[in-house]
């Protein structure tokens, strides 16, 4: 069996956004020489996420306004968690709903993805520095 | 190391839907001869899901009338994805909730299932072709 | 390759809470002498959960309230799986939002984690045995 460990280094100038990190996992996969494997990928800090969905800004948008919805960040005073000195228990809900990581099929070396597949950082406390975890295991 | 992937093609007749594939995971779980690893299970596809939950029919109603509620289809122009010409920005939001994946333990050669979990792909925009990816590796 | 399975029982006194099973995790890890692999902990029963956060009570009450206020228990009669005879409707919702699994890498022998991260069993139907599942698998 073969593995391969990276990490990729996050640092977002903005609270929330989605960041496109599909082809360093590809290059990580390659640099492997795993042909028939896995790979996981997942945020190492627990107010942001990994996920796979469509590179298209009006829906990252939509999921922007959504996850605020769902989980609003102010009042800030509504969360227990704030009562710390952070300000980001809503971080902590809205990376439930996206998810914390994603398994994907490594067959023939390659991603084994569907025609719109994209991996996605996903970001909700940002402004400062943050770790992906890029494991792949095989043959 | 043994590897096995298959694709399931799936198209259902309407919008939204459950369907039970743990059958079809099963064979691929048995053919690939692996008696300890992983299956990974995802939906190839950004508006369908996989999960594993209750094969009872009150409850994927009770699924459906929820994701409407949290992601509700229509009015459609609440979402700027679909100024892009598509209708299925809720189908993107609903998948969130539900998951891309699962991933289960092969034990003995079998799904190393507790008593009730079954495995399902969860369609949120049918009526069109899409894949599930089926990946065994262990030994 | 090597792999190891535990099974871990847990019979929450209380409808919900939250239990850090991060040191049983580390401790299979260790004993299954797996070096470079992954690790899969799930949840065996359908309204409960697996997921990785923050280990601080406050956050846990906020996610409480918050579950609740996204699929609230009561009344029961709004959901059509309790005509059934059950009243846990809620927790089968509840556990799609926090999720049924994670996935860990195991490097040089440890949990790959980063700063903050530790896993937690979710419970949303307690008061009775449950069970979850820990396999490794690598080298």
């Amino acid at each position: 069996m073969k593995a391969k460990t990276e990490y990729l280094f996050m640092n977002l100038p903005q609270r929330r956004g989605f960041v496109n990190i599909t082809r360093e996992v590809e290059k990580v996969v390659k640099a492997s020489g795993v042909q028939e494997g896995m790979v996981l990928v997942n945020a190492m800090h627990i107010s942001a996420s990994v996920f796979i969905n469509d590179d298209e800004s009006g829906l990252h948008h939509d999921y922007d306004v959504w996850l605020e919805k769902l989980a609003p960040h102010a009042p800030t005073s509504q969360y227990r968690h704030n009562d710390t000195g952070e300000d980001n228990a809503d971080a902590h809900l809205k990376r439930q709903i996206m998810g914390r990581e994603v398994v994907v099929a490594v067959t023939e070396g390659k991603l084994d993805f569907g025609p719109w597949e994209q991996i996605f950082y996903g970001e909700f406390d940002g402004r400062r520095k943050k770790r992906v975890l890029i494991k792949v295991i095989g043959e």
